[in-house]
């Protein structure tokens, strides 16, 4: 546990439950509870990284895996063919929901054109 | 050069004109000539890697570089503190409008919630 009061970090450690999907050392995802689109997936360092913003150069390592990760799960999931969106939301703006970084991967349908 | 057909790649040469805010030997960055919001950002790896479905383990430095780029773009364009959104579209579902691996950074407004 990194952060006693973050729900990531609970979900995580197995105290809340959680849809997983995959799992490494590095990495922990499950499904999202609240799924914008048939395929909803959250992808989460171990690590508590609050967010971008706290992204240090020792956790490029995590981006790396974070990826190698979106494409396993894409593919695992179905979507890899007809495609998919990562997104990593930040801050108010950028309608961070949980302070713990996290990747959606999102499929299953044909998307909003509208990023933002 | 990657591919001699990319618009990316045609941009990172300098073949076709871009309003560059950031390169470095592994990624190149500029504005997207179609924004969503105040601040939209392209940055791309010189790599041409079509996309998440075509990232092999040996580009996760790539990735984690990109990680870092966003932290300190965001940064520099003046949306760290109130945040942003990182995008990676893959294929039709997802939206993909150029078969060369692109993050969006997002950001100068509140953006939508909705992710797809």
């Amino acid at each position: 546990m990194n952060d006693p009061d973050c729900i990531f970090c609970k979900i995580i450690a197995g105290e809340i439950p959680s849809s997983k999907v995959y799992e490494d050392e590095t990495l922990f995802a499950f499904k999202d509870i609240q799924p914008v689109a048939p395929v909803h997936i959250l992808i989460v360092p171990k690590k508590h990284i609050p967010g971008v913003n706290e992204f240090s150069p020792e956790d490029e390592p995590i981006a790396g895996k974070l990826f190698s990760a979106a494409r396993k799960i894409a593919a695992d999931q179905g979507v890899a063919g007809d495609g998919y969106r990562l997104v990593v939301n930040t801050g108010k703006h950028g309608r961070q929901s949980v302070d713990h970084l996290h990747l959606h991967l999102i499929g299953g349908k044909r998307l909003e054109v509208s990023l933002g």
